[in-house]
């Protein structure tokens, strides 16, 4: 589903939102969610956040208490349906605090579906839903 | 977002998914799907599931494996955009199995994301993304 240009053009709008999460830049972390009090973003293991405000005040405090953090994307799967695309991916997570130093990281692994809708303006997040991957199975199940 | 009448019929939707669960009604639960190799599954916990026939066949194993399911649902949220709907909800869960018996349950908590598409015969699952909750907090956070 979907022209290749537009799968480009969404799975660009999903990088910028890993992009702004790795260098805590959350004005641009806001411009990509959609303006909306439906929006809903699960964080890894949480309960959900609903609405642009509460949103925005999750994502200032992750990235307060987030010394260093790198994503490796895998498998990123992009669908697009009419005016709603939706991206999963495997979140390879990179994280470093001050307890660990600088030379000692830790590693995560979790898996995120990423909606978004497209609006005047480009792709807007309207759902992010992270989650931990506890088992060790893999996906090979086809 | 959303007509009351269309929220309802989501909602309609999202409620014959757990139960087709409950009951391990593969037929049904396959019936609600979007026959598409583009839909997505997350199990909780686990890594993504694409497509039609590997996601019946996931619910085919974790029904054979789940002798009692019952999903007592909270916080249920639904948004519609047009021809997409999303519906989030807390699954608050009792499981039985052989190894408890039945007088003795075990209960968890899940976050799941549901996001379904308008179709001629209805409303089908395109995304289920169910999350363990880890952590105490509860989403109080406006």
């Amino acid at each position: 589903m979907g022209e290749p240009e537009v799968l480009r053009e969404v799975e660009a709008v999903n990088t910028a939102f890993y992009e702004a999460f790795e260098t805590a830049d959350l004005d641009t972390m806001q411009d990509l969610w959609l303006d909306d009090p439906e929006t809903l973003c699960v964080h890894p293991g949480a309960l959900p956040v609903r609405g642009t405000g509460p949103i925005n005040r999750s994502w200032a405090l992750i990235m307060a208490n987030t010394p260093y953090i790198q994503f490796f994307l895998t498998d990123v799967e992009v669908s697009v349906l009419e005016g709603v695309a939706s991206v999963t991916c495997t979140e390879n997570v990179l994280t470093g605090d001050d307890s660990t130093g600088l030379d000692s990281f830790g590693g995560a692994k979790a898996v995120a579906t990423n909606v978004f809708v497209r609006t005047p303006e480009g792709w807007r997040m309207w759902i992010h839903h992270a989650s931990p991957v506890l088992s060790a199975e893999d996906d090979d199940d086809d």
